[in-house]
């Protein structure tokens, strides 16, 4: 049994709701917080309150967007001819910040595990189908977890398009960049010995 | 250039306001919130508003309390014979949840840094030796840092206090509890060694 007041375990136990975050982090995070002065500790409040309200969805792709239209949605800056999907409005940004695709995204807005028996919904797939066909999108590319549930996904999408005669492609498997064989998975190393590039 | 709306920079900065919070946590910890919903968001900016509101420093140790008396500070249950100083009110929680240490606290809520010029304000040796007074203590412990800030504070109050003719000690330095001898510093090792403890 500690001593800690009510309500800085009540403060410990909602700092524990994120992922990563265990007890001793917890406590770092709310002893910081207690450290700042009123007006700070406000803020940062205010700025969670305003989180639904600030940050939408696009109607149309998924992603998360401020006031105003959907930047990754502007057809007269990036080329329409390419879709490129997306499990999560997160992973978007991800694909974007590396400067090499300027296509349309898709948002899914979930994944398929087999493990805890998730589907995706028929809605999803209709939407994304929609999508296809009001851009006469020419390519499909799919930015999936290399994980069961990011498998499973594209498998699932790649058997449903697979009547529009769309060339579809997935992320490369191989070795991260920086990294040591000695530090590789059996896994990967397959896969990278699979995809092996002519030099 | 990243398309994070901007609401979304505005709470990875607050985020990373925190220590130990990167770019890519605040990033995991802002896309997490963001996936709750609004009722826990609200139930969270709350806590953290009413933070200085139902947590307070005991006036005369300085630990944390919520409403009611501190529970630090009842001799009824605890030895007034001994007091045990810590830095800061977070400390005071990890020495008694060692439960080896049943005496009174006393927070000094800061430290001598001799890199920043930071000193203790004359006042905060005055309300310790106001303490040792009212509760006729016998033993004084000092349970500060290892580290440059913790020694010239732990020196500073042994100075002072020297004139009071008490037993003052520090906590132990030597190894901590399952470390191999592989991945100890020299330092460590050297003070280790000579408080070696007769076998």
């Amino acid at each position: 049994m500690n001593h800690y007041p009510p309500h800085l375990l009540h403060l410990l136990e909602l700092f524990k709701k994120f992922p990563g975050i265990g007890a001793k982090t917890a406590e770092r995070l709310v002893f910081t917080l207690m450290t700042w002065p009123e007006d700070k500790q406000k803020q940062f409040a205010e700025a969670i309150l305003q989180t639904k309200q600030k940050i939408t969805h696009c109607t149309t792709c998924g992603a998360l967007i401020g006031e105003g239209s959907c930047l990754f949605c502007d057809t007269s800056k990036r080329d329409s001819n390419v879709l490129c999907v997306v499990a999560f409005a997160k992973d978007l940004f991800l694909i974007d910040q590396t400067r090499q695709y300027r296509g349309l995204y898709h948002v899914l807005g979930g994944v398929i595990s087999p493990m805890e028996q998730i589907t995706l919904s028929s809605r999803v797939l209709e939407r994304l189908k929609e999508r296809l066909v009001q851009h006469h999108v020419k390519e499909i590319i799919l930015a999936l977890d290399s994980t069961i549930e990011g498998d499973a996904t594209a498998l699932y999408i790649k058997k449903e398009l697979n009547g529009l005669n769309l060339p579809i492609s997935r992320l490369a498997f191989g070795l991260p960049m920086g990294s040591s064989l000695d530090f590789i998975d059996g896994g990967t190393l397959s896969r990278a010995l699979q995809g092996r590039l002519t030099f």
